[in-house]
């Protein structure tokens, strides 16, 4: 959106007001209507949606300030807050949202599908402006509850043009076909893989895709990949590197799904006696700072956490302020050549 | 607080009307105030806030008394999200409330005394029916708010008998002052000591006094110990003992207030030429994954993470449900000697 539809826009956008004359109701109706819905009848309600759809109305800073009063709290819901995968693009978050008057009240989901959707609901009645949400998946009807709240929400870690949701993030199978090409040109046809819990994980289910679409690429055979997949951390990250190695032909490489889930492979092969990258190479994924304290320091894919954060905090607060959702955001990712991966022994 | 003052508590809440009277304003100013401080003047606002704090006022409380409803939500503020200190303990308590019925909303202050008391406020505001806090510092006037809304609040990480607030945790001072003890029977004599800025962060300063007293015991003088002040990071742990090995005579131990900074210090001595321990030792606090990940691993004290926050969690949630709280408890620490630490070169 330029500056001069911004400057001009607010004229041309219907009202509060506008709604409630369409629809033939009082504008207290309407207002109860978007904030809170089952205190008004079906057909009631049906009504004043249907003039919220056809006049285009979204609600914006001034009728949200008078329809239920704002209270410059943004809400997140990631997954974990143990392990430093989301800490730092969240504490980016949390800097520009202070910058723009706004405080975070961050809820961890545990990777449950059913706890963040209880959590999404109790932000939003402990009166969160907007919420950040991790990846698109997860039950359509919570979707429709934040719509028919009228909170808006922003996706972020996740990037898929084919989806409505405003959404800040990359390419995840984009970003593990790039890695894979890579370890796939050093000579490597046999991969194993180390992966969060992918059902309800969208992050995690499109990195396989991504090393999947690579080895179809590359002429190999599904089975040239072993998947295995685990809880996030370094215990089981290092469990899961003793199972995988137990697939014949025996992996050259071992691809992890993130930082967390290498530092163990890491330390489960050195325990085997195995040397990184000669007899075995590990990648990982986000270029926490776990990767550069590893030894060897960690090849992972760089995530731009930082950048991430920071414009999820400006684009959720322009929502909140009514603006327009920007088109989805596609932030890229970069390949962080380091020292364990090497050529296929 | 027992049920009865529960009970008839509503009746004495504070109203936006009293706020009002007593800073001598309108409602709608002291709204204004709350809502969108920008908007009023400085000296205004200073009584506004004066009067808010005094009478105990926070916004939307009275109608929750009133309905008699919890929320089961409880808040905690904690002094960041970045590094993992606080993730493990953390997790542990939302995983406990989570068991006894309970959503956690998480707030992080970035170590500023003004704005965790911001979040304090907002928390109570957003109906928290409970707070965890991190250590005891801050200032009087947030105390005194919470015991007129009658939040219960429970400090964790800090432990101070002579205190009168319900805390669990333990005592920072005797943690160091028994690893310092370590230091000193290995034959060291000028000890460097990298620390997060100490002056609102009771965690911090008590782990330097700890130090200072294993030193007084042991005869030794008060320049013995040279102390560096830091943000926590690696790359500020780096930075920290590059500048307190500048200190003469050159230490040969640097004991550190986290493992974060630790393994910074680790990366800098490793940069440096420095062999550890054979040149210089380094040691750690709080014993997180990343001190068992660093090359060599390293030497710490392990603070018992996930029992604070599960005992925290059942303590809280008691204190929320009307018990009188029990006296503070002392978890202790253990020091975990691995290979960081050796004989005075």
């Amino acid at each position: 959106m330029d500056i001069e539809a911004d400057r001009t826009g607010a004229a041309r956008l219907p009202t509060l007001a506008d709604v409630a004359r369409h629809a033939g109701v009082s504008t207290a109706t309407v207002s109860r209507c978007l904030n809170d819905p089952d205190r008004v009848n079906a057909r009631t309600r049906e009504r004043v949606l249907e003039a919220v759809a056809t006049l285009g109305y979204a609600p914006n800073f001034g009728a949200r300030a008078l329809a239920a009063k704002r209270t410059n709290t943004i809400g997140a819901v990631i997954p974990t807050i143990e392990n430093a995968i989301f800490a730092r693009g969240i504490q980016a978050f949390q800097e520009e949202l202070g910058r723009q008057g706004f405080t975070l009240l961050i809820a961890s989901s545990g990777y449950q599908e059913k706890l963040e959707a209880e959590q999404i609901r109790n932000l939003t009645a402990r009166g969160a402006d907007g919420i950040l949400l991790i990846g698109y998946h997860r039950d359509p009807a919570v979707w429709d509850f934040l719509e028919a709240r009228r909170t808006p929400a922003l996706v972020a870690w996740a990037y898929d043009r084919g989806r409505p949701q405003p959404a800040i993030g990359f390419d995840n199978a984009a970003a593990m076909e790039r890695l894979t090409e890579e370890v796939l040109a050093l000579g490597h046809r046999h991969l194993g893989f180390i992966s969060a819990h992918s059902a309800a994980n969208d992050r995690a289910s499109e990195r396989i895709v991504g090393a999947r679409r690579a080895l179809a690429a590359a002429g190999l055979p599904e089975d040239a990949l072993q998947v295995v997949e685990t809880e996030y951390g370094i215990d089981t990250g290092a469990a899961a590197f003793d199972a995988v190695m137990q697939s014949r032909p025996k992996p050259t490489a071992v691809l992890c799904g993130n930082d967390v889930l290498a530092v163990g492979a890491l330390r489960a092969a050195k325990a085997a006696g195995l040397s990184v990258p000669g007899n075995v190479s590990i990648t990982g994924f986000d270029d926490i700072e776990l990767a550069m304290v590893a030894t060897p320091a960690l090849t992972t894919v760089h995530v731009p956490h930082r950048e991430m954060g920071r414009r999820a905090a400006q684009i959720l607060v322009a929502l909140v302020r009514g603006e327009r959702p920007p088109p989805a955001i596609d932030l890229g990712t970069e390949l962080r050549l380091r020292d364990t991966l090497g050529p296929a022994p």
